[in-house]
C-alpha cells in the first residue's frame, strides 16, 4: 500500500514534470502572433523556421484587435473590440488572464518600464489602467473633455517615455498625457481645441513627436513631447478629405505613417498617393503614385524601402517604395484583402496577411521571393516580439 | 524486484525532469550578460527585476571581449580577446559550444538573418564565418590587402542588410564588404586606399553608412553602403590626434559614437570635448566640453539625452548631455574604472559597470536614483538581449 502510494506519487511527479516540459524551452525574440479575427484566436508563429506553433482561443471578438507584449517577450496583451483585455503566455500557448473592462474598445498600450497596460475605450469613454502582472484596474481616467459632462470616445492611445500614455478625446477634440508614474494616481495634463473628431493618433520613433489625424476637419495635430508647453500645433493643412469629400473607401491608420531618417511617408485620405513629409519641418515634400487608397505604409528596417498595402477594391496588392528615389520598384499580389504587414526586427523578411484567401505569406525582402505561406483562418494582425523593444506602439 | 527497478525509474524520470527544469520557462527578452574580464567569465542578469541569474564560465580570455545575440534572443555568441568564439545558452546558463578559431581576435557580428556568425581576427588576419547553429567553418576570408602578400590585422567588423559584413584592413588601409549570401563563396568588394591605419569602425542605425576612424592621420573614412559607387569618401578633416599630437590616453571606440535624428555625437580625441556632426553633410555641428576624454557617447533610447564616460584619470564620472541643449545636465559617480555602459532598449534604464569597484549599478533614468547595485567581479562590457533586434552590432 505505501510503496502503491509511493508509485503513485513518483509517477505524479514525472507526469507533472513532462506536463510542466511540453511548452519547451525556447527563445522569445523569434515568436509572434498572428490576428484570426472570425474565430477569436491567434495564430502562435516563429520566424526563424518561418512556421506556425499553436493556435490559442478564448479571446473574445477580435476584429480590429491590437497587440502589446510585455518587456521579457513572454506574453502579450490582446486588446480586442468588445473590450477584452487578455494576457496570453507565448511558452504555454494559453491565456492566462483575461477581463472584460468595457463595453467597446480600439486599443492599449504598455508602459516604458512594462509594468501598466492602459487601454483606450469607447464605451464607457476613457482610459484604465492595469497591472501587467495581474491585470488588477489600478485606475480610470474618464475622458470627459470640454466641460466634463460627456464622455468621449479615447482613441490613439500610445506609450512615451517616462511612463506616459499619450491618447486623443474624438468628441471633445482634445489630446491628454497621463502621467503613470504614480499608477494610482495619473497626473492629466490636458490639450484642448486641437482640431475636429482626431480618429488616430501616433507617436514618431524615438518618442518625441503625437501626431493627431483629423476626421473632422483637414489638417493634422502636432504635439512635441520634448516642448509641451508649446501647445499642439495643426500642420499638413491639406491633409485629410479635403474640401471636395472625395469617396474614402477606409480612412487610413495614422499608424501607418512611416518615418525613416527625416522623412515621414503618409498614405493619402482618398487618395492614390504616398505622400512625404519633411519631419525637421513638417512641410510637404513630394508624392509618389500609387496603385490604390494606400492604408498602411511601412518603412523596411535597416533598408531604404515602405511596403504600402491598399484599401478596397485595390487590397490584393502590395507595392514596394524606394525612398530616396520616390518610386515604386515592385508590386506583390499576396492574395485577396491584405491587411497588415509586419517586418522581422532586422528587415529581411516581410509577412503578409491576405484575409480572404485565408494566408499569411513569408518574403524575403532582398529578392521578393515568397519564403512560406502560412494557413490562417481570416488573418489580419500581425504583430512580432519585437514591438516589446520600441517606443510608441 | 520489479516495484524496485519500478521506483528507480521512476525516481530517475522525475529526478530528470526536474533537473531539466533547472532552466526556469521564462522571456528571454530583458535578459543581458556582464563580461567579468579577470576571471573570464559572463554574469547572467535579467532587467525586470534587475537581479543576477547565474555565472557562466569557461570562456578564455574576455578582455576587450565582445557579444552579440541570436535571432530567438537565447543564445549569447562571445568574442574573446584569445580568439574563442563561445556560444552561451541563456536559459540552461552554459557553454553549448565553443572554438579557439584564431590566436588574436578582435570582435564578430551575427548576420542579418541570424544564420552566420563572422569573427574578426588581428592573428593570422582575417575574416572567418561560422554557421551560428553548430558553430561548423563556413569560408575564411583572408585579409591580404594591397598587393596580396601580407595579412592585415582586421577591425571594426558590422552586419549591414543584405547579409552582408564590412569591416576594415588596419596595415593595408582599405574597406571591405563581404556578402555572404552563399556563406561557402563570400563575394567580396574593396575599397582601397580609405586612409592609414583605420582602427575602429561602425554602422549607422538602419544599417546606412559604414564609418572608418583613422589611427595614422586625421579624419574619418565614410562608405554609403546605398551607393558604394560613390567610394569611399572622408570627412571630419580635423578628426583626430591632430597636428600637436596630443597624449590620448585611450583612443576612443567608434561604437561610442551617438546618433540621434540627423545629428551624431562623437567622443573627440584627446580633448574634453562631444563633437556633434550633421549626418546630412557630416559636417561638425558644434562641440560640448566635458568632463575628461570621452570614450563612450550613447544616446538613451526614448529620449533626448547621452550618456558620456571617460579615460582615465577621469574615469570614476558619468555626464549625462541634453542633446538639443547641447550641454551637461547631470553628472554620475558610479565608481571607479567606468567602463561601460547599455541602456535598456526602451531607454528607462542604464546599467553602468565599474570595473575597479567591482559592481553594476543600474540607474533610472528619469530620476537618476541607483536602482540596483550588483556585485561583479572587474566588470567590463554590459550587453542585453534587446541587441538581437538592432543592425550594425
Amino acid at each position: 500500500m505505501r510503496i502503491g502510494r509511493l508509485l503513485v506519487t513518483l509517477t505524479a511527479l514525472a507526469l507533472c514534470a513532462c506536463a510542466a516540459q511540453v511548452p519547451v524551452l525556447r527563445g522569445t525574440g523569434d515568436l509572434g502572433v498572428v490576428v484570426e479575427r472570425e474565430t477569436g484566436r491567434l495564430k502562435l508563429i516563429e520566424t526563424s523556421g518561418r512556421t506556425e506553433l499553436a493556435t490559442i482561443g478564448g479571446l473574445g471578438d477580435l476584429s480590429h484587435a491590437s497587440v502589446v507584449y510585455s518587456r521579457d517577450a513572454r506574453y502579450a496583451y490582446v486588446f480586442g473590440r468588445d473590450g477584452g483585455l487578455s494576457k496570453v503566455d507565448l511558452l504555454e500557448a494559453r491565456v492566462v488572464g483575461r477581463v472584460v473592462q468595457a463595453g467597446n474598445s480600439i486599443g492599449g498600450a504598455i508602459s516604458q518600464d512594462g509594468r501598466l497596460i492602459a487601454v483606450a475605450n469607447y464605451d464607457p469613454g476613457g482610459v484604465k489602467v492595469f497591472d501587467a502582472a495581474t491585470l488588477e484596474l489600478l485606475s480610470d481616467i474618464p475622458s470627459a473633455g470640454g466641460d466634463g459632462t460627456r464622455r468621449s470616445k479615447v482613441i490613439g492611445i500610445a506609450d512615451a517615455p517616462g511612463n506616459r500614455f499619450v491618447f486623443s478625446l474624438f468628441e471633445a477634440g482634445e489630446i491628454w498625457i497621463a502621467d503613470v508614474s504614480d499608477p494610482r494616481h495619473p497626473q492629466v495634463r490636458k490639450f484642448t481645441g486641437i482640431g475636429k473628431e482626431p480618429y488616430d493618433g501616433l507617436i514618431t520613433p524615438g518618442g518625441r513627436f503625437y501626431i493627431a489625424g483629423l476626421y473632422g476637419e483637414d489638417g493634422v495635430a502636432l504635439l512635441d513631447l520634448w516642448n509641451p508647453e508649446a501647445g499642439v500645433r495643426r500642420i499638413l493643412g491639406g491633409y485629410g478629405r479635403g474640401e471636395e469629400k472625395m469617396p474614402v473607401y477606409k480612412m487610413p491608420h495614422l499608424r501607418g505613417w512611416a518615418v525613416a531618417g527625416n522623412v515621414a511617408l503618409l498614405p493619402a485620405v482618398g487618395r492614390n498617393e504616398v505622400l512625404f513629409v519633411n519631419t525637421d519641418t513638417w512641410a510637404e515634400a513630394g508624392r509618389v503614385a500609387v496603385h490604390g487608397q494606400p492604408v498602411f505604409v511601412i518603412v523596411q528596417p535597416g533598408a531604404r524601402r515602405a511596403w504600402v498595402n491598399f484599401a478596397f477594391p485595390n487590397n490584393d496588392t502590395v507595392q514596394v517604395i524606394d525612398i530616396p528615389a520616390r518610386s515604386v520598384i515592385r508590386e506583390l499580389k499576396p492574395g485577396r484583402a491584405v491587411l497588415h504587414m509586419e517586418f522581422t526586427p532586422r528587415g529581411e523578411q516581410a509577412w503578409v496577411s491576405s484575409r480572404d484567401d485565408n494566408r499569411v505569406t513569408v518574403y524575403d525582402t532582398a529578392t521578393f521571393a515568397a519564403l512560406a505561406t502560412l494557413p490562417a483562418d481570416h488573418p489580419s494582425g500581425i504583430f512580432l516580439t519585437s514591438r516589446a523593444f520600441a517606443t510608441g506602439f
